[in-house]
């Protein structure tokens, strides 16, 4: 496919900067675009653009870059997605059931789905139109999923959960597999049955062994736009607001809620039962310790506000140093009071 | 299904304080209960019955609870445990081996079995009674398992691991997978082949994605009774007691020895070839960096008695102001040099 | 099988210092090994020697041993794992494609295959010679795999993806997920496609539930010789040098390119947008914030020289010590003050 520039700049509702008729044929990274590519750029990057040779770069504001023709839009990121999708539409996938899923007779799939090999579809399912099942993905019986979902291999979804329009399951992820909850009688641990579930919003992507329990008696839940990485860890009756970032290997104890637009950085560990406000912003490995107010940024374990742990973190490099000077002031103390007992 | 109050204060050997003749429908969260309902409340969460208006709440000791009838037991979340079971009994799974099934002639399952779509049963298995296998479990050559055994979807036990009564296997677990050892020579890595198996005891609960890797020449042990959350790792001749809990995401490296009752909280990170007595509890996130002691809590990183830890974690919050009082004393003593010089 | 220790000497290439006529049937660890044995013996548990009673013991250097009869060898860690291969030779595996398995006609497989139950394999792939592909495993459209790979239950290798030889993939590992890549507008967040692929050089391994995300635009890479434990996470556009180790549970997130002979122990989590130099070393559960020279060891969050974080944990042990010092100095001034006012 090709698209002047100037096409590109219409369809984006950007605006040109230099030579609109180049004809571009695909999108790349800033280090790889030529002249039939187009690319994009933002801070601190933009500086490099006066060495790049591309057919047109996405930026936010004129800067300075050479012979590029640049194309001035909002959001340069956003713009990318959607030239990304444009030149690289995603890959079709053959429509129909497989011969070999095993999917119950009262299971309900809206129109034109993909149901590939080896998918086992549990009783009275009900999944939306378009949606695309991978294989060995399993689904229990009592599920509801919206339209549009994808869902990756070897996903598991256990019985009674409710997912949004939209889904995104990657592989090997388990949604709604039973809580850890035990009731302990002269030290041994018997298991509390979790017949809750896992409801999860529209919009919502979860990542490649992930795993999210189900409640106790209620729902574990999921809202809205929330995005979810790789390897992360809810356990039962976590509630997570919409718009969420989760990043890798993050794990989130029993009973926590979680309001809107929060961001748990990769490996951030969160103690159950405890309160977190919309916008709360958690550092890499945060290790959150009791309730965390929105709109801030947190980092250290046990959690601190971003900045007190980083002026910690600046005191303990200065720590053999005060050690030092500690000696010094008693050495110094010490001859005082000879001279001043003589 | 309905029971009166007392009917089950009769199957808890509990004690009913109020109305017993109530008739219970359902178990529900504290907040949830209704009239129909019983719930249950430990502290914190008893001072809130005087809002809560269920049919009745089970509790360990008489508490002021507005208009609530009481059943008093010595175990409030065990009773909880046992009325879960009653009002929610187990869903049923249908018996038989699905013709998808792959079984080696050579494997023998016990009576009243469940294996379902797509399961995978090698050479020389042996599985007691009444076991329920989901689809994807594969099961590899020689290995044993008691009875009463639940394997969630897409579980892997590989070759020659002994498992007990009881067993619970979550969906994705991967046991007796090979360790990860390797011979370094001139800065390239052969791997070591680990030809043990692991050894699982009865009652043992294995979470989901959790991986839990044979021995080099030996066992991988998980003892009698242990619970082991999701995404947990234990390395290469691991051997852990009975009666633990391993809480989500731990990691414990190679042939690392923990006792009995030790509690492993979220995250805890544990090195190799240590010893970690009975009773030991750490804190979430814990580093450990080497033998300890048990009937102890620890908890950071490196590793701290937990009180220790705590107390260093008050005085790094005092570290700016320590700081400012060095500043102080230097400022003083200078002039007091000076004056005594005078 | 048996062979005179003399004849296992000369397959190692060692020394024989004792009884070299002695027959060997199997291969044990330390304290299992008795005379029919062999075994090894590296520093700090030579000096158990002897007390030991085995066959012959592999070693580095002549040590006091008893009465057992030594082998030198240059690495003896090298030579156990050999012997392993010679007393343990890995189970030979049925060859074949197993009529359940789901090959595309496209798909082109190398002599003597083993594809088990219920594998997948898609579009276009193609697949060297020996390779072993147990059941479940997925192989996305695409694909090229090298000679004499081995991939377990369950594991999933996403379209596009290139796989060098003697590949070894863990059970549920996934490699070549979409990377986690969102473009935020007023608060929502959409998916960046990611349309690259993994590259993975050849001697690779690849440990249980480990994902390996897929580049943006090019390729995710791990060079010639890297061996990855389970439950790592490498997000999108990481690059990995050659001969590395990655134990168990570390994240590295998206972009980050690590040299070669780096290794990181268990948990370290690792920022974005970083370069990591040749021979790094992190301790486990090290924060990596920023960029690592090489040949150093790191530790801690945030990352510092191994050495200065030591210190600096010596340091904190003293803080309540310190802060006592500071007030018993202040007293003394406050009476060096009033005497040198009187």
């Amino acid at each position: 496919m090709k698209k002047t520039v100037q096409e590109l700049a219409a369809i984006l509702g950007g605006t040109v900067i230099g030579d609109g008729t180049r004809e571009i044929e695909d999108i790349k990274g800033l280090q790889e675009a030529g002249l039939e590519d187009i690319t994009f750029a933002v801070d601190p990057y933009t500086e490099y653009l006066p060495q790049v040779h591309a057919g047109a770069v996405i930026v936010e504001k004129e800067v300075p870059a050479g012979d590029n023709t640049l194309i001035l839009v909002k959001n340069p990121r956003l713009a990318f997605s959607q030239l990304l999708v444009l030149f690289h539409p995603r890959q079709t996938v053959a429509r129909g059931i497989h011969p070999t899923a095993v999917v119950d007779d009262s299971a309900v799939l809206g129109d034109n789905a993909a149901v590939m090999a080896y998918a086992v579809i549990g009783r009275n399912v009900s999944i939306g139109k378009n949606c695309i099942i991978y294989p060995y993905v399993f689904i229990g019986d009592n599920v509801s999923i919206g339209d549009d979902a994808v869902i990756y291999p070897g996903a598991v979804i256990h019985e009674n959960c409710q997912l949004g329009d939209r889904l995104v399951v990657r592989a090997h992820a388990v949604i709604g597999g039973e809580g850890f909850g035990f009731a302990t009688n002269e030290g041994r641990h018997t298991r509390i049955p979790q017949i809750g579930n896992v409801k999860i919003g529209d919009d919502v992507e979860i990542g490649a062994c992930t795993c999210i329990d189900n409640g106790t008696l209620d729902s574990t839940v999921v809202k809205r736009g929330t995005k979810i990485d790789n390897l992360v860890h809810l356990g039962h009756n976590v509630e997570i607001g919409e718009d969420c970032f989760i990043i890798a290997q993050v794990g989130i104890a029993g009973s926590t809620k979680a309001g809107n637009h929060c961001i748990f950085a990769g490996q951030v560990g969160c103690t159950g039962h405890i309160t977190i406000g919309d916008n709360a912003v958690f550092a890499g490995k945060t290790g959150i310790t009791g309730n965390a107010e929105g709109n801030q940024v947190y980092a250290g374990y046990p959690m601190q506000p971003h900045m007190e742990w980083k002026r910690s973190q600046v005191y303990l490099k200065h720590l053999p140093d005060m050690a030092k000077k500690i000696k010094q002031l008693e050495k110094k103390i010490a001859e005082l009071e000879k001279k001043t007992a003589e």
